[in-house]
């Protein structure tokens, strides 16, 4: 097992990284307020995990609750957090009882947002079991519900006690979905860590044959980079932002073609292609460069190329995006391989032309 | 204009409380992010007061938004929260644009969570129209909205950048609102200012005739004892949970009789005499210190005796209150008047017993 720390002063948190960790109740116990969790799971997940968790709690004497809610981004709404709150309230849950995510990236988001709203906040534990989920949005404590205008657009910014990962969930995990979190692997290698750009341009096919000791290592150094990020600017105000590259065309693309028709990590894929063609435009990447990103999600098995929505479509749902300030678009782009910038002087023409020449 | 400071560091803000204040952009200028607002009002105060403030600040260069939601506690919903989310994002509104909350306490509430909640937080002023608002639920930074379980169970905590308290508003107030704010006001008394508690015993009238330099001492005094308790104990560790004096026995009959029904303050009344009554039992007050609490909300036409739901239902509803600890219920009970202690070693039969005898 691997522990990192999310910096944070008084709200500092580990990263548990290993394998068989699912029934260590011993390293959730210390970050537990009261003998009482209630684990919010979904249908998919709770099958296949609930048990050993809960039973492992239940042994060490935690009285748990659980609720398990339908699979997927089209169900990250009010209605669905809405059934959290009933659980926690029918089953006389307190605000000193702990909320656990037992899921991936959707259970995480909602479980943590309703963890922060529970009678104004209740302490949380993320028990991430996607990739995406274990490299990306379980850490950091964003959390969100999707509004039919807008992804993400309705949560808080609430951190977690304990963050504990599961290598061995991913056996189970559906290969589209691995290629998903596999996108946002790759993020961090484009945007801060050219070192590991190049160990996965080295051992992508490792990954996508879920050899055990490279998911650990690809886990644990995007961990590091987000958490790094996470400590420097816990809510947004500059850097933070970084991470959202090829987010704000990838959110347009998802809540474009309905929430759950394309994965988080296939919209963010094609839509840090948008990125790197934009980046290209303002010469600050290559042709060379733009196929080499290109490569790397194709060898992911991830789309390379956004659906054909029209530019003007597009533009329309990107002016919801949260880094939108004074009418203007800030987009996350590439200066070069390795290293993001935030960018608000992008024409509206450029960032079309760049649209258009991702989709088909 | 008498002005007060909420003392929470670089969250600090302060409270104007005085005449004419509605149409004061200069003091609502300093503490917008961008020159941008979206206003939150309701059907009843939007009429009055909503031209008198956008006007202000559109003339000041501010660009400003409105949605007016439906007057009362029983849309403190989230379908109706979901308006204000649906207005900011027609609107383009964005994480620096400031959300103003025009009116009563139901408005407060759901704009101060709307702000907490749009794209994980945006910047949040205060305008109370209500006496309620403006000597309780503007300041300290508590929003919410109901669940149909329990009041005010869904929120946040979540602080305004200013208070600004116009008495003129109270003139167009209801004789019956104004009853209810004086259930806040009295129990500011009761809880920690024996002085004042005094000074209420000799100046009632004067408050229910609206005598303006009455009420403009009544709320400065009010709001300064909120400001200090939210300063020392701002998520309710230990001291704030003081404030609730007869709220826990309140949201039972606001719960039990259906939103709307009673007004809060009301509730707050009646069940403040079922605290002062629980306190007699356990032999901390006397019979005619009861009496004296009864005749001062009395004085202020309200009620003193609860609707009858029935013991059994009181203590089904109070099982869902934010203070029980480990099953325990907590409660807020008079030591002294003046005096205020959490107790959480009463006999559930004692409880329903003070119940029983406070309600007809």
């Amino acid at each position: 097992m691997q522990t990192l720390n999310v910096a944070l002063g008084d709200r500092a948190y580990p990263i548990h990284i290993g394998r068989s960790l699912l029934g260590r109740a011993d390293l959730i116990l210390p970050h537990l307020r009261t003998r009482r969790v209630a684990i919010v799971t979904n249908d998919t997940v709770g099958p296949l995990y609930l048990e050993a968790l809960s039973t492992a709690l239940a042994q060490a004497g935690v009285g748990v609750s659980a609720v398990s809610l339908p699979d997927g981004e089209a169900y990250k709404d009010w209605e669905t957090l809405n059934r959290i709150f009933d659980m926690l309230l029918a089953e006389r849950c307190e605000r000193s009882t702990t909320l656990i995510a037992l899921g991936g990236g959707v259970v995480g988001d909602m479980g943590g947002f309703a963890a922060a709203c529970y009678q104004r906040g209740m302490p949380f534990i993320q028990v991430p079991t996607t990739l995406l989920a274990q490299v990306d949005s379980s850490v950091g404590g964003k959390t969100a519900i999707n509004h039919p205008l807008g992804k993400n657009m309705i949560g808080a910014f609430y951190q977690p006690r304990l963050v504990l990962a599961d290598i061995d969930t991913l056996a189970t995990l559906p290969d589209r979905e691995l290629s998903a979190g596999l996108a946002e692997v790759i993020k961090y290698g484009l945007i801060r860590d050219p070192e590991f750009l190049a160990w996965l341009e080295q051992n992508l096919e490792r990954l996508v044959a879920r050899d055990a000791d490279a998911l650990a290592y690809a886990i644990e150094r995007s961990c590091r980079n987000k958490a790094e990020v996470v400590a420097a600017d816990e809510t947004e105000q500059g850097e933070r932002a970084l991470l959202n590259l090829g987010h704000t065309f990838g959110h347009a693309i998802e809540t474009g073609l309905g929430y759950g028709e394309w994965l988080h990590g296939e919209a963010v894929a094609a839509g840090t292609m948008m990125a790197a063609e934009l980046s290209r435009r303002l010469g600050w990447l290559g042709e060379a460069e733009v196929a080499r990103v290109g490569a790397l999600f194709e060898r992911a098995r991830l789309p390379v190329w956004g659906p054909l929505l029209g530019a003007e479509r597009y533009l329309e749902l990107m002016a919801h995006d949260k880094k939108v300030e004074a009418g203007r678009l800030r987009l996350v782009l590439l200066r070069e391989l390795g290293r993001a910038v935030i960018h608000g002087d992008a024409q509206q023409t450029d960032i079309a032309a760049a649209i258009e020449a991702r989709c088909r």
